[in-house]
């Protein structure tokens, strides 16, 4: 399907963007650089009336997003029986430092995706899978070893399509009441924004890989 | 309350961790310094059946997190008015390469607390909100504007107890399946670590702060 074709973010009524609406974002494509700038997510399932909240590790794939958790997990089990749930990325781009603490925030892109995920099976799952660790560990595949039978009966994975969602950029100056701007002492307050940088830091390897040189494509990472 | 006589983390069916238990921790002194080195959360919210996950700023504040939101969502409403919920930090610290994709994993430390959130009032409210923001940009409430009342009708401020919470900590060396470390090719494949670094950057002011220098306090931030 091509993407055109899909809802755009922040469509339906419980994806309408109501506070902030000017860091609302409609674009698909930033949805999924987003997602494609993400190492995890948080996803949410509701058993028993009961919220729980788990980090995984996500990737896109065309138009869904897939994350895999064990199948001894009864929130992983609540999900591939068809719970609805709901898919958040956060990536914290810096702090925003207002003349006021009420307009301070914060810089980041986040989008939140409801639905019900899919369950993948056969080589569709091992396609999936591939794809995860290749977008957490690009050239990784390569060399290690793949999923065995038992390895994926051990494993749910899942695919959310992106369907559903909403987008926040928030990525401007402060946006500080027109009276602190003007009037002493806060109109000679600093204000502005303090970006937060993430980057991998030297590889440690193993104790039986102390004298394994580390691979080029681990050298060649950057965060993404 | 000393801290002792609060129950320890992972001390209830619904929060015991029954996935990697070699991961889980029991000592609140960890789930603290959790706490006190993440400046988002993910909390979730079930509304008409359908979890939804939202990132918020969030600090500890002794034996509580708190956290806030806009009196206009319908998210913070539900909460205020004693929906159960799941608070969740994750700081993820790097990628684990293990010689088998399955057993590849991440350095990170995480806390899930369970419970219903206390809506906070009066100066209850004004000493977390200047908590919340201490933590996030220490020194900045000296100089900064505080909440008028206006503001603090806006604001929901909520303090979630810190009674019910799981805590997993992964920051070992990979857990190869004995086979791939003895058998060719994977027993010579690099396997190890890679770090994940967060920094501040350089502070960018805001066009009215351009000739203001940048308060020392900021210049004293280092990642938590």
């Amino acid at each position: 399907m091509a993407t055109s074709d899909l809802p755009a973010p922040g469509s339906t009524e419980r994806t309408r963007i109501r506070r902030l609406p000017e860091k609302a974002v409609t674009e698909r494509e930033v949805a999924y650089a987003i997602l494609d700038a993400a190492l995890m997510a948080h996803v949410g399932v509701t058993v028993d009336g009961q919220p729980f909240v788990v980090p995984v590790a996500c990737a896109r794939r065309d138009d869904e997003v897939i994350f895999h958790g064990s199948s001894a997990s009864r929130l992983f089990t609540s999900l591939a029986a068809g719970a609805p749930t709901c898919l958040t990325v956060t990536l914290l781009d810096g702090l925003v430092l207002a003349r006021s603490l009420f307009e301070s925030s914060m810089h980041y892109r986040s989008i939140m995706v409801l639905g019900v995920a899919r369950v993948l099976t056969g080589d569709d799952e091992i396609d999936a899978l591939l794809a995860l660790s290749e977008h957490l560990m690009p050239g990784r595949t390569t060399e290690a070893r793949h999923p065995t039978t038992k390895e994926l009966k051990a494993t749910i994975t899942l695919a959310l399509p992106l369907d559903e969602m909403s987008v926040k950029v928030g990525d401007g100056p402060p946006d500080d009441v027109p009276s602190d701007l003007v009037e002493p002492p806060y109109a000679g307050v600093w204000a502005g924004s303090v970006p937060i940088e993430c980057t991998y830091g030297v590889p440690v390897a193993d104790e039986q890989a102390a004298s394994v040189p580390v691979p080029t494509y681990i050298e060649g990472w950057r965060w993404p």
